[in-house]
Formats: structure tokens, sequence, C-alpha cells
């Protein structure tokens, strides 16, 4: 149902614009957090209360509620609308999935303090290919993230803007981009002010909400939702009774577990956090499943207390008076038609709905924050290429902002900007990622077992190990119902992209293996120096910058000196010999014939030529080149060196040495 | 009206290969014409005989047989149907244009042997300014002639295959891509026999035609065209005459003088004939504008005995029964209409169709041969990047047709590969070209009359300054008459497009001007060297790439020489000084410390450093590189260096030195 809010005239482009300013804040966050090499001390590592932390952190995980409570209602809305009063007994088992994933999560925030999250678990404990695996999956979460954050965003402005909701995944790939840029030149000025406001202000916006929601219906003067009068069509008759009742149960589960996504964003950003880091993590772990829990279990007992109803395809599957409501119909997520329903004035109800469209693009950017980390040690372990490993140079951070960037795009743009088959993909890599990590845990807890001696130490070891056993089992679960319920529905989507991640990040490495044995050195000092060095310097005319390389080249003191032209037009050579013997330049001017002005080739054969004749000496090329103002000149100027320097690259025992001269 | 062909079975898949298969032919043919030196002597000059030579260079012009009538009809048409039955008589006056220009063309091809066409008469006798513009004109007319040929052509082809009459602009997008794809990788491998095939089994199969047609006529049995039924919407109701009717037979001479297009490039392509150029050029002409006129007139008077109808916006003007054809309606070009009448078995009219369409994909390929000499010209002339200058080199010469499809293809989907409109903006720059060039060729002959001492060289330079006098008023009122009265309409995307190329050029001679400037030596004697050399190697590992660029380092004997390493992670900075240890090179290895796993901060710091301590000093800084074997291993490898590379040359007095490694 599509509200009426045009007494509100609140301006979208306001609301993207403090979204952009979020991105700073968490790029400088995980920036300070993450430090590549463990060893450089502590100078320089994160220091943030727990207070701030909560918001910068764990703002996925919070803004999960804007989704999760959707997805459990529109996967019981399969068997039709009586299955929806089950809605809150789902909620609660949910929390005591989330009560086990973040017991599991506190302990790798204790054993693996240094910030490497699952893929550290991951890779430690099951070695490297899981670990890759892992990697992988955390990449594709990133990207879907953003994705369903920005997707479901644009849902939440479209209740209160309905040209958003008309143009949503064009919108959504609009401000992906400019989220992106901003994550590319971030720079982490403020300390996530903006962000904690922002996720404080959805905390208690929300809780006034429920809370007048609760006491509305003590009071017995709560109202229906407008979704009340519709009646919703069951794809299947058999109700939440027998085996497809029971898997439908489990579907429920799975859909409202993308609650757990975000989890381990705390489990990766230990050092951001003031001493005693650990601990404080694990505090802000619980603080922030406390709050999920509470805030989803609210959500789904108004929601079922108004009677909301929510279908996957409401063109089809909710009715009104008789006749489906048609694909005109917008359909406003749960929290908004919740609060709609409890706070009745637009002027209550629109800022929970804007703050709530605010909180999830606060949750695209954790993502833009987190990715230069994860490129960053994967690339210290040579699965991504080297360069990204510097991450003092914000360009190279750029990097993989961008490509989260456009990967986040692509799924917006080929899913359309639809939540719910979003959110298939992605909580195939949460699950993924936490179902290995756990596994790692499991095993780590063995290896620590058989070096325990005290009986109080195993006892602990055992406990711990339980708790990991329960996430594993749990995750694994999850995994299981939603590769097999949802596979062909978009979860191979997931499944790819992690298996190409692999497959690159292999690949990379493996090139880099062997790179390292190439140049591998067997016997340190073997070392034949070259006896002799001839020198050529190219020129076409004789101006400044052919005189300073021939100077330049002069200086070295190469054994022998010629300085080389090629003959295009017979009156520029002649020119250039005139000058020549006019300059008295003491170095002999060899010039090559070209048959189709081409310079290149008779360069190269002359370079060949000589390496031919005295095979032992060294060529030193010196190619004058010009240092251009403006981008535009650079079509005007060295494209024959600049290939020229490729070409003779090839030639064994040739070094390129470019003179510059810079213009203007 | 559309003809239903389906007992036909020719594949389109066919001729676009043909098409194909014309491009080296016309690309070798441009190359060999085409020496930019005429000093390097008469070898590899080319030979075409004049048979030859007309298919090549005068598919241009021929094939605009296939649209000329076409405009003169559609314009005509404004004045309502009875203004139809003057086409002939404006065939008539065009033939008389078209015998003018060509006179004209043919002193330019006796005066100007060496293949400047327009732009060398223009330059020489009127100055660059007028050059330039001449040129910018031809980059314009290159691209409209591919524009105007394949959306004609798909215009034909569509008429026999419905579905590419649906998808034109696509279809001819993709023609032109595979076109300059051809001719970006072109060699003159034949020697234009496709494109003679071509050229004379259209002259031939339209020959046939037109006699069949005025047989058919004189015996009384010629049938009337299928659009004859058709009613035409007078757009105006002036019919002829007045002003309006005036300016309306104007319209369609400069409409119908579309024809002269193509005149020009046998006048830039006289080093191609075979001795005696100029007067096999000047013979060709002739040929060229007889066959021109002799088939532009009888398709006129054909379509007028048959009655075609034939008008800009058929879905508006063109009725039946009392009522507009409307949208669906598909209008065949005249060629196809007065075929299908004259011939009526599509056995015997569909070939002549399919042939015209190849035709003007033939005249296409011509754009792309051509464009590369032009290029070359004003490259030479310092107004094109230098590099366009070296024809011999391929790559060079395709830069041009890339460029050149670009064009044409941002023509044909801005125009939606509307002939009508785009050939307006085509006649602007063939007019505008051709009255510059014979403005140049009458102060050509002026300066000649001052010279001349006899009465009969007196009297046979009046006579041919008559001539180009006749020729500049005809395509100067021509020119007038397309500005003023279709600017609006699309002609100011010529003016624009030639006044932009104008201004590029200027600016890239102005660059070019002042960096000679700046560069030009006052006192060739002034050389002072520097006296001692410093050498860097820079190294992050001690492998053998490395070891390789410190070998050669020595090789060159710096005065003094230094191995930096930037430290990164302290373990590898502790492995590189214990190998560098056990090494015992003789050479000082210089570590740089970095806050933030940045390379070149540090390395730019010390570099300026060095140069602080002794400004005389040559820094040469010697860096490792890798030349990998796949293009996706680059963005592994060097990405540090190549960004080092960039800043360094920034630092006066550094030369950097690559030396390359090659990997597997």
């Amino acid at each position: 149902m599509m509200m009426k809010c045009t007494c509100v005239t609140v301006h979208a482009a306001g609301a993207s614009g403090l979204a952009w300013a979020l991105v700073p804040d968490i790029v400088g966050a995980f920036r300070r957090a993450w430090r590549p090499d463990p060893n450089s001390g502590m100078a320089g590592r994160g220091s943030l209360r727990k207070s701030i932390a909560l918001p910068v952190f764990a703002s996925d995980a919070l803004s999960s509620v804007a989704y999760a409570p959707d997805e459990i209602l529109l996967t019981l809305a399969i068997a039709g609308v009586a299955a929806d009063q089950y809605s809150p007994w789902i909620g609660l088992g949910m929390a005591l999935v989330i009560v086990a994933v973040t017991a599991s999560y506190r302990q790798i925030v204790r054993e693996y303090p240094s910030g490497g999250g699952d893929y550290e678990v991951a890779s430690t404990n099951l070695g490297p290919q899981a670990g890759l695996i892992v990697a992988a999956s955390g990449f594709a979460d990133y990207a879907l993230t953003v994705a369903v954050s920005v997707s479901c965003g644009a849902q939440y402005f479209g209740v209160v803007f309905p040209w958003v909701a008309q143009h949503q995944a064009v919108l959504a790939v609009i401000v992906v981009v400019a989220l992106g840029m901003a994550g590319a030149r971030g720079s982490g000025a403020h300390r996530g002010r903006t962000r904690a406001a922002i996720v404080y202000a959805f905390m208690s916006l929300l809780g006034v909400t429920v809370l007048a929601g609760l006491i509305e219906a003590l009071a017995g003067t709560l109202s229906l939702a407008s979704s009340a009068d519709y009646q919703v069509l069951a794809e299947t008759d058999t109700g939440l009774v027998g085996i497809a009742g029971a898997f439908l149960v489990m579907r429920a589960f799975s859909a409202g577990s993308v609650a757990l996504t975000g989890v381990e964003t705390i489990a990766s950003s230990v050092p951001a956090f003031r001493p005693p880091r650990s601990r404080n993590a694990a505090a802000t772990l619980t603080v922030m499943a406390a709050s999920s829990i509470a805030m989803m279990l609210s959500v789904l007992i108004l929601a079922r207390l108004t009677q909301v109803h929510y279908v996957a395809n409401p063109a089809r599957y909710l009715w009104f008076r008789g006749r489906p409501v048609g694909g005109e119909f917008e359909q406003a997520p749960v929290i908004a038609q919740v609060a709609e329903t409890v706070l009745r004035s637009p002027w209550a109800y629109v800022p929970v709905i804007l703050v709530t469209g605010l909180m999830l693009l606060a949750a695209a950017t954790t993502s833009f924050g987190a990715v230069p980390a994860l490129s960053a040690r994967l690339a210290q372990a040579g699965y991504l290429p080297k360069q990204m490993y510097r991450r003092g140079d914000r360009r190279v951070a750029a990097h993989s902002v961008v490509a989260l960037a456009v990967a986040a795009c692509a799924l917006i743009w080929v899913f359309e900007a639809n939540v719910t088959q979003l959110i298939q993909l992605y909580i195939v890599g949460v699950f993924g990622s936490m179902t290995i990590s756990q596994a790692g845990m499991f095993r780590h807890w063995n290896g620590a077992l058989r070096l325990a001696r005290t009986r109080s130490a195993r006892r602990r070891l055992l406990r711990a190990r339980v708790v990991n056993a329960l996430g594993v089992s749990l995750t694994a679960i999850g995994l299981v119902v939603i590769l097999t319920t949802k596979f062909t529905y978009g979860a191979w989507v997931t499944v790819l992209l992690v298996g190409a991640g692999y497959m690159a990040m292999t690949a990379v490495r493996r090139h880099y293996d062997s790179v390292a044995g190439e140049t591998a050195i067997k016997r340190l000092r073997e070392q034949a120096l070259p006896p002799r060095v001839h020198g050529i310097v190219l020129v076409s005319q004789l101006h400044r910058a052919a005189m300073r390389a021939i100077s330049y080249a002069r200086a070295t003191k190469p054994s022998t000196l010629e300085v080389t032209t090629v003959r295009i037009a017979a009156e520029e050579t002649a020119d250039l010999r005139a000058a020549w013997e006019e300059a008295a330049i003491p170095v002999p001017l060899t010039v090559l014939d070209s048959p189709n002005q081409d310079v290149t080739r008779p360069l190269l054969a002359h370079v060949r030529a000589v390496r031919r004749t005295s095979p032992r000496e060294l060529v030193v090329v010196f190619i004058p080149e010009y240092i251009v103002l403006h981008w535009w000149q650079r079509y005007l100027h060295n494209r024959s060196a600049a290939r020229l320097t490729r070409a003779l690259r090839r030639i064994p025992g040739v070094i390129v040495a470019s003179v510059p001269w810079r213009l203007g």
C-alpha cells in the first residue's frame, strides 16, 4: 500500500547528502582500525569507545531489522494468511540462533584479536583453501550488503517519495555510485559522529514506535494495518503441517536469519576498539545481539497485532475484494506499515521511515570501509595484486572500493533492486563463511584440548567447543536449507561468484609463486658484470630536449656512444645533419633509412644488430621524452617513444633510459 | 511500400561478407596511391588502369544515384504531386551543374597532380586557414559518406529483408563497425577486383533496367509503380510558382546535387593513376560524370513514367484511399521501385536492389581508405598528432580509421539512419569545401594570368578561370540555399563539426609551435655536461631481476652507486639485509622508512634530497621491471614502478632507466 505523505516536504536530496557524509567517517574508522603489520607496534591503533563502535561496526547488523521481519512474513505467507500468526515464534527461534552465533563470535573475538575475522580463523585452522573461500564469500557479502541495503533503503524512501519507488533500480545504482565515489576519496576526518547519530536516531525512533504500539495494544486502542484488509492467497494449501510445512518453517528461519549479517564485521574490527580490545568487542557484540533481538521481536509482534500482510509477489498473491491488487500496487515494508498504524500522523511516522532508509544507507557504507582492509590482507598473502597491500596510498584503496561499487551496481541491475531475491544470494554467502569459520573454531578448540593439562582448562575448552559446535550446526542447516530451496532462484549466483573469486585469487597466487621461483637466486655470489656499455641516443631533431639527452648520455660515460636518427623526411634529416656539424658534438651520428615512415622497425633492427656484434656488451638506449602539461597533449608526444620502449624491452641486455623534458 | 520477396532466398550475410572483402582492396589502393614525401621517387607509386580506378575512386560518386533522385523527388513532393513532373528538368539542370563542377575538377587534377585535392588547392591559394577549413570539411565528409552510404544501403537491403528495415540504425552501426575493423586491419592484397565487380555489376544491371524500361515505355507496356496509387499531400499550396516555388526548385537542385559527392576523391588520388596520371585522372572524371548524369537522368525519367511517389515523411504525407498510410509503412527507394515496376519478376529486380545496396557499402569503404591519407598530410603539416604522419605503420593508420568509424556511428545513431537528414549535413560539407577550393582555383588562375606573356596563354587561362568561376558560383549558391533552408534541420551540425575540427587542429598546431619554440636551441655550441653521475637501484627483494638491475647499474660505472629499498614489512627488509650481506655486493644498501606502506613518497623524498645535496650531479634511477606474458598479469606487476617513474620524471636532472626482466 502506498502512503500519501504530500503534506511532508522532506527532500530526498538532503537524505542522500547525509548518506554521502557518512562515508568518510566509516572509511576513516576502518583505516585507523586496520594495520597490516601486527609488528608495527601499538602506535596509531584504534581507540573507539563502545558507544561509537556500536554504530560504526554494527549498523549492518542492526539495519537488518529493516528487512528480516519482512522476509519471515513473506515466507510464511506462502502457506496462507493463517501461518502469519506463527511469525513471533519464528522470531523467538531466530533470537536463539542469534544468541548462539553471537556466542560463537564472542569466542572468535577473544581468540583472534588481530582483526582477521572469519578469514583468519578459517585459514589458520582449516588451511589456505578454506581461508580463500571465506575471503571470496567475504567480498561477495560486501557487495551484497551494499546491494541489499541500498535497494531496501530505496523501498523505504519510496514509501515517502513515490518517484523513488518508480525508479528504484536506477536510483539505487546512482546512490551506490555516489557512495563508492565518496568511499574512494574518503578521509577519516570525523569519528563516525554522523553515523552514530543515524544509528541512535533509528534505534530510539523505532523504540518509541514499539513502545507506543505496545501501550496502545494494552489499552486496546491499537488499530489494524491498512494491509490487514487484504487477503493473502496461499501458494500451497498444506499450511505449516507435515514435511512441507516443516520445510517452510525452516525456510522462514533461514530467511529471517539475514539478521545475522554484519555480526562478522565486529570480529574483523577488533583492533579498532579501545583496550581491552577483545573484551570491548565482545561486549559490543552482546549489545548488538540484544538490540537486534529486541527490535526484531518487537516488530514481529506489532506486525502480528496490527495484522500486517506482506507477500513476495503482491501483484498476484495479495487480493482485495476478491481481486488481485495488480502490478501498480506498491507494498510498503513492514516497519513502515507498523509505524504508520501505530503513530497515525505522517509527522510522526515519516521520520521513522526516513531514518530507517538512512540507517540502511549507513549500513551500505560499512562495506566500503571494510573492503580495502580485506583486500590488503589478501594482497599481503599474495592472492591479490601486491599494490593493494600498500594501504597508505588512498588511490590503491580506491581500487577495491570501485570494484565493490561496480559489483553492487551489477547485482542491483540484474535483480532489479528486488530485496527478496538479493537476500537469497546474501544469506548463502553469509552462512557459507560463518559455517566455515565456526568449523575452524571447532578445530581450534580440538587443538587446544590436546594441549590442555588441567581439568578446569579442559572443561572450559569443551564448553567453548560446544558453543561453536552449536553455531556451526545452526549455520550449516541454514546454508543447506537455502541452497536446496533457493538454488535455482539465485543462490547459484553467489556460489558462482565465490567460485570465480576463489579461482581468480588462486591464479594470482600461482602467478606470484611462479615469478618468485623463476627469479629466485640459487647461488648468491654469482654476478658477472657486462664488460662494456654501448650508449644510443635517439633523436629526431636537434632541439633542447635532444641536446639534454645527449649531454646526459655523455655524462654517464658509456664505453661507446652514438646518436641515432631515422630518416622520415629527407629535408628534416638534412637539417639535422647540418645542425649536427655546426654543433660539433663529439659523438657519431647514425642515420637509419626507413622505407615506410616507420620509426620502430629500423631502430629495433639497429639495436639487435649492435647486440649481435657484441653480445656481452650492455646497450643503454636514451630516449628524450616530453612531460606534458595537459592530458590531451599526451596524444601529441612520445607515442613513438612509448611503442619503441615496449619493443626494446623485449631485447635482452638492453636498458631503456628516459630523459624527460618538462614542457611549459 | 514493402515488397514481398520471400521466394528469393538471398542471404544478407553473404552480402555483408562481400562488403567486408572490399575494404582491404580500397585501403590498399589508397596506401599505394599516397606517398607523403613527393621526393621519395616514383618507386611504389600507383599504376591503376582507368578501368580499375573508376570503380576504386568513383564508387562514392556513382553510388549517389541511389539517393540523389530520391532527394529531388521528395523535395518536389513538398509542392504536391503535380510538381513531380518537373523532376526530369531538375535532373537536366543537375546534369549541367555536374558538367561544370567536373570541368573545374579536371583543371584541379591537371594543376595539382600530387593528390592534395581540395586541401592543397585551398591552402596553396587561400592560405593555411582556408586549407584547414577544407580539411575539417573533408573529415566531416568522410564520416558523412560512411553514414549516408551505409544508412541508404540498409534501406535497399531492407526492401528485400524486412528485418533489416526494422533495425536499420542498429544494423547500420554494426556494418560501420565491421567495415571500420576491416579497414583498421586492412592490407592491400588484391587490386580492387571485388570492388570493380560490384561497381560494374551495378552499372550494367541498372543499365539493363533502364533500357528495359525505355523499351517498355516505347512499346506502351510500361506499368505504373505501386506507389502511383498513393496520393501525396502537399506541404505548401504554392506549387512551383512565385518566390516560394523558385526557392523549392533551388532546394531540389541542392538536394540532388548530392550527386556531386565523391568528385573530389579522384582529385586527391591522382598519384594512384597510371602515367600520364593527370590526363588519366581527368579522363576518369569525365567518364564518371557522364555515367552519373546518364544514370541519374534515366532513373528520374523512369520514375516519372512509372509515376513513382516518394516523400520525406510517408507516415504523414503519403495517403491511400483518403487516409495517411501510417507509421508501419516502409517506403522503398526510387531505384527499387523503378526496378520492381520495370522488371516485374523478383528474380530480376531483387539482384538490382541488392547490388545497389552493395554499391553503397563499397562507397562507404572509400572513406576508410582515404582518411589515413588526409590525416597523414595534416599530421605532416603539424595539425594532427605527429605519429599519424608515419603511414608505414598500420596501427597508426588504424587510429584515423577508428575515429572515422566512431564519428559515422555517432551520426547514424543521432539521426537514426535517416538518409534525408544525413544528406542535409553531407551537402553542407561537400559544397563548403568545393566552394573554397574553387575559389582557390580562381585565385590560382589570377596569379597565373599575372605571369602569362603570350596572348594565347592568356586566353587559355581566362577560359580556365571562367570554368572555375562558374563552378564556384554554382556551389556557392547551393551552399547558401542549403544553409538558409536547412540550417535548423541539421546543417548546423556540419558547421559545428567543421568548426570544432578547425579549432582542434589549430590547437594542435599551436601546441607543436610552442614546443618547437621552447626547445629551439639559440646557440648550438653551448653544452654543459653534468660532472658526476649518481646511480640509485631500487629493489624490494634480492631476486634475479634485482640482481640484474644491480649488475647493469654497476656496468654503467656511475661516479657513486647505491641500492635503495623501502621498508614495508620488517621481516622482508630483514631478509633483504641478510641476503645482501651474504651476496657481498660492493654497493651500499639504503633502507628508507615508510609510515604508511607507501613506496613512492619516501623514494621521491630520497631522490630530491640527493639532488639537493649535489645539484649539478645527474641522478640515474635504475628500476627493475617485469615484462609479462599475458595482459592480466600487467595488473600484478610494476604498478608501483610505473607510478614512481611518472613522479620521478618531474624531478629535474633525473633519468629513469628501466631494466627489464622477461617472465616465462
